[in-house]
């Protein structure tokens, strides 16, 4: 019973990943509805401001909802949003049992949806595949529980570890397949991330170059605002904005990047640079529930220092540089190499040529 | 019938695999022979000066061996060793079909056996899953085609592909599975190599540290002999010699390692340094078919950049040092990130929680 349990919560994961990238700021949601063994409902949740998971799987079970087990990645909500409580239709519905795969992370409500559900006494089991429906909402999770936003790192190396020579040269280490790959999840995400430097050596447009892909926000970190006004991102033609964040208070040239259409978001400063922690709690503060950090190295070597890399995805192109060159991290690395930094959760995925490995550091600060 | 054929061939690779690291200076060969659907005699090569897989196959067969096809990893010899040739072997017990993995590599006698066999009516397919019977045998294809060993480079690192930290502090970085991994390794090579830099900050044993392991030749690069005459692996109880590569006339010095039981080899200098190259060619002169070199950094990043390293195994343990360190190759690597050396057939393994990268740089040199 227990392997029918999981089979259909893993239904329900798969419903949910079907909203990914669209339902922010609400996290992505499965539900299937089980009566007499038979799916009589399934639903997840589409877009913000549109019905829950469980309101779609009910409507869809119908009469059949009576009596019935209910799978959903995320404890049903309690309070009333832009859409009714769905604890009070599943409780309406007369189910008869609910597996939840994770509480709600929003620590003000966490556990209120349960409560209801068992009050009105449906039984509840939670944890249901937890790590899996965790999965489905880093970012949410991230930011809900700290107001930070979920910072993945990546990061594109040949097998030595090299993102680029000693002179600098970069183009290009990875595959197209893998370019692209990185071009889809920036539409998944909510911002990007880059230094100064990185917009000086390459100049990049820093937008999901994919068909109907939305932009992320440009976040770019300058401290000295030393941007040149010619970069491609302040000009380039997105719908999202271009944000410099920076510690400098040169009101003459912050009136020019503004002057082209992109913002200055003044920054508290930690030894002389902007201060990344408080430049994280600004964007969560803006609603930034995602970051991909695409580098360059000292900025990525602070974040990871600071704990502020929640996910780091290193792409290795089959290749070597053979000698010196750059890192992904540049500044001060561990002085004892048992004081490295772990990744847990690592996961291995071929794309084209390329290898991508995926994990999580030990040392990402959790709470605010 | 293809596929009933690469079947059997997969069988003969099986066998061939249970005399890996046993056979030297032979190659490893597998055999099967078939008749009437039916595998009616196996048999694969367990040591040199004993009979070849294909005699073992045949006395399994006996009579059954008529009319027969037989598969065999590597073109049957026509030249009698310490053993008759088996190409009259296979003549005389009147086999009907020979499948043949790969020709022979020496190439003074390649294509001999296949003569024979046609010579003698018995019809020869060649080529059969040829990149597997390769793989075999690549220390002995290299050395038997080059007079060099193959050099398989291993190497330990991080994520962010640090060997060490700024420090030059390194233990440990990988797990004991692939510690362990690594010595199962060394005793089925024939030999260790690695700088007198890394001998210096490590003092290592080199030897195969599993039981029954067979140790492997030591050897250290030394341009200076400046090997400290206390280290372990001037004195340590192995039946496998201590071999110093040296540019340096310094007959004292080297007196007092042949008095500890080393050997001193004295090579030709390039750039003030030991050729590697003419080292390689003195080794594959005594014998040695594969080699592995496990750093420095320097030494690696001269083989590298000279075409002598035939596959690297690079082991990277779910850490990160987060900045500056040392990386598996040391030196001038190359200036364009577009003149990068490509690794071609890349494999990818879990060890434990490491990850092991293999894969075989394009620009080694497989000419003398």
């Amino acid at each position: 019973m227990e392997h029918f349990h999981e089979k259909m919560m893993k239904r329900a994961i798969v419903l949910a990943k079907r909203g990914i990238g669209r339902t922010a700021p609400n996290p992505t949601v499965g539900c299937v509805i089980v009566k007499d063994g038979a799916v009589v409902g399934e639903g997840w949740h589409k877009k913000a401001g549109t019905p829950h998971a469980e309101v779609h799987a009910l409507r869809q079970a119908g009469e059949m909802a009576r009596g019935a087990d209910v799978y959903v990645t995320l404890e049903p909500c309690a309070h009333f949003g832009k859409t009714p409580p769905c604890a009070d239709a599943l409780i309406a519905a007369k189910v008869c049992r609910v597996h939840i795969g994770m509480v709600d992370p929003n620590p003000r409500v966490c556990g209120e949806g349960i409560s209801m559900l068992r009050s009105a006494g449906i039984e509840v089991v939670v944890s249901v595949l937890e790590d899996n429906c965790r999965s489905l909402n880093e970012p949410f999770i991230k930011h809900m529980t700290t107001g930070l936003p979920f910072v993945i790192l990546k990061s594109a190396m040949t097998l030595d570890g090299k993102t680029a020579t000693a002179g600098k040269d970069s183009k290009w280490i990875t595959s197209d397949k893998s370019r692209q790959y990185v071009h889809k999840l920036r539409a998944k995400l909510d911002a990007i991330m880059v230094g100064v430097g990185t917009v000086m050596a390459d100049d990049p447009l820093l937008t999901s170059r994919i068909p109907a892909g939305r932009d992320p926000l440009r976040v770019i970190v300058d401290s000295t605002l030393r941007i040149p006004l010619s970069s491609q991102v302040l000009h380039v033609d997105s719908p999202a904005k271009t944000v410099i964040a920076t510690i400098s208070d040169d009101e003459a040239q912050a009136a020019r990047i503004t002057a082209s259409g992109a913002d200055v978001l003044r920054c508290r400063q930690k030894n002389g640079r902007v201060d990344l922690h408080d430049l994280f709690v600004k964007l969560g503060g803006l609603g930034v529930q995602s970051l991909l950090l695409e580098g360059g190295g000292a900025l990525a070597g602070e974040a990871l220092r600071c704990g502020l890399i929640d996910k780091c995805m290193f792409f290795y192109a089959p290749k070597l540089v053979g000698g010196e060159g750059l890192g992904p991290f540049s500044g001060k690395g561990v002085e004892l190499m048992a004081d490295a930094i772990t990744l847990k959760n690592i996961s291995i995925t071929k794309i084209g040529s390329d290898i991508l490995v995926q994990g999580y550091p030990e040392n990402a600060c959790l709470q605010v």
